[in-house]
């Protein structure tokens, strides 16, 4: 693990790492030498490690909770390279898109082509994290993730047991129910009730495939870029309540 | 409007009252002389203005967020006398129990019985209570009822327009989404995941006949009677969004 940058700002210290080819950073309390709980935070599909929705929740988890998160590019995202394979996802996306045909299938066929790829990359930035003095091998470790980070986070949940509670949604697709059926750790789960691309029955068949004895469905009216404000602080207090930390006011 | 008796315990004010027939008691901050929201709260079947469920959340709504909270029992609950049909749809009940039968259908019917008359006697005690200088004409308004209150709460909202936010759950009945379909206000709506009374399905339907713009489904792992506490102050920080008033810590 290498740092590459450091910046530091309304109270967040934001530094940029490598775990092999992979960029991330890690943004953490600035006062905070003791040790505190992680959340490793995926984005969605085309965004990136900055994007302002992972930047903003970020802080706020900070900020509130004293947590540490970390944010990693997912394959061919941000500035890593596409493969062939890449490629041919997005044309054939953008083909669907503009031909007014729907993008589920072949969303499904992204999102497991690049949780191969990412899950092993998300369990050896894990293991590189661990390593850090305030955050240590034995501290909590929780994962969010909707939409193309529901798909990389649901098989990574399932294989990862240092991941003990997760923030899941804005995604159904049965290629995942195998994966939420293995997992038994908390789970806050999101959905739009009116969302133009996910079918919210498949939404809710995903939830439903979780075997977590604690999961609790969030489904808030309005389309898919509509989830409220408010959910970044019922997050954050799910995973104060489910790693430590305090909850936010 | 009748005071009848005053206790103080915890920074909470209980003050009994009557409305004509209808015993209730309104609980209040011990320090609050200036306005402050009011929630009305109804108890669930066979309850009362007292069930421990309801003296719990009211205290904290009191002391987390400086609401008053008022309960009133419904008709044929607590003390208040049984008409000849509340005597007949209780013992058509406990036959059902007793042979095993589904309960919903008799429940349908009382619940539509008991809304006729709980919501003009509703309409009466928030009546009275805004004469009170603390709560005043021009106050937010908000309910709170799951299971028999969502019975009683959903036709009351729908006719009246000083409720402007409301917490529902725990029941799904077609009979309800007619007046759920006149609403507009902020819901929040519960739902058991693994209700052995509820079907999970009709729940969701009550939600998506909401004609509500801003609207949140809380669905949580569990049967009828285990719903979560942390939606206690998840109802609380939803009423001071909407109603005013500060979000418990």
């Amino acid at each position: 693990m290498h740092f590459t940058a450091e910046t530091s700002s309304n109270g967040v210290v934001e530094r940029d790492f490598t775990v092999g080819e992979v960029p991330g950073v890690l943004f953490s309390p600035e006062s905070g030498s003791e040790l505190a709980p992680l959340v490793l935070m995926a984005h969605g599909g085309g965004q990136h490690k900055r994007a302002p929705g992972i930047v903003g929740r970020a802080h706020r988890f900070v900020t509130g909770c004293g947590f540490h998160v970390a944010a990693i590019d997912a394959p061919g995202h941000g500035g890593r390279p596409r493969t062939a394979a890449d490629e041919q996802h997005i044309a054939a996306l953008r083909q669907a898109q503009a031909a007014g045909e729907p993008l589920g299938p072949h969303v499904v066929r992204i999102h497991i082509d690049l949780a191969e790829r990412a899950v092993p990359e998300w369990q050896a930035t894990l293991d590189a994290l661990q390593q850090l003095p305030q955050i240590g091998a034995e501290g909590p470790v929780g994962f969010w993730g909707i939409m193309q980070g529901t798909g990389i986070g649901v098989p990574l949940t399932a294989v990862e047991p240092r991941i003990t509670a997760a923030v899941f949604g804005c995604l159904g697709q049965e290629s995942l129910t195998e994966a939420a059926a293995r997992i038994t750790v908390p789970i806050e789960f999101l959905v739009q009730w009116d969302d133009e691309h996910i079918d919210r029955r498949s939404g809710l068949a995903l939830f439903d495939a979780f075997a977590s004895k604690e999961k609790t469905l969030h489904a808030n009216a309005g389309g898919h870029g509509e989830v409220p404000g408010f959910e970044v602080d019922s997050a954050a207090r799910f995973f104060a309540r489910h790693l430590g930390g305090t909850a936010p006011a």
